[in-house]
């Protein structure tokens, strides 16, 4: 595992962390170009009241902003849960270099869903997936209470 | 063919040639509940630099905010073109209660890209198939010269 993708995952769980102090399923993203982080997010469909706001969604939108071009061909997201068929879909359409992330989505994920990244994107997965999968079932164990 | 099918899909039209007009892929959408349009976007990828804004994305996060409630089950969205992997993937997560389109898109459709919706929606497709179809394909055939 790459020292740099630990570090990048550890920012994306820090995002996922807000989420969860805020009440919303704690999925967390960064997108990475050259080294540095140019827009980071987590899940906000509950404040928002929007099926759209997932953190990946958010990022897209800010990492295009930032670099002024609506491709992402020269970044990677890191991201603490498998992304869904929509998020999925948003990164096939915004040619992603590169997506990793931590904890599978067994059901919701875009590989259960049916869905695909852009065939260019190199994938990683599992990088702190303990770390991210522990915070999404204490999420919702507490919601459980 | 429902009239009123007829005349909300003519409605979703209406937003593909702003779509059209303002160089953008012409496509569009409404979003109706109880007789009423309570959302109307078209596709603004290139004016917001994002990958993201679909006419569907833009028209779920619009309708979401009018109910003041993130799920649609009681409503109808009209579509001119069939939703891409993405877009199915926001509808499945809104539950929308029934999704009508015009035109196919064989390459990009959801069906073609292994996407799909929420089972409990109800799918109607090729109102005013021709008519959506032909805009995009004079849309192409305009970017070509």
């Amino acid at each position: 595992m790459l020292m740099t993708d630990i570090y990048f995952m550890q920012q994306a769980l820090a995002e996922a962390w807000l989420a969860f102090e805020e009440g919303e399923i704690p999925v967390g993203a960064v997108v990475v170009t050259g080294g540095q982080i140019i827009a980071r997010a987590h899940n906000l469909t509950e404040r928002l009241t929007d099926v759209t706001a997932h953190a990946e969604m958010q990022a897209i939108t800010m990492a295009a902003e930032y670099l002024g071009g609506k491709y992402l061909q020269p970044c990677t997201m890191y991201i603490t849960l498998e992304p869904c068929a929509m998020c999925a879909g948003a990164l096939y359409w915004s040619q992603i270099g590169r997506v990793v992330y931590a904890a599978e989505d067994v059901h919701r994920g875009y590989r259960a869903m049916g869905g695909k990244l852009h065939p260019k994107t190199e994938v990683t997965s599992g990088v702190l997936a303990t770390e991210a999968a522990t915070l999404i079932q204490q999420f919702f164990a507490s919601k459980r209470k």
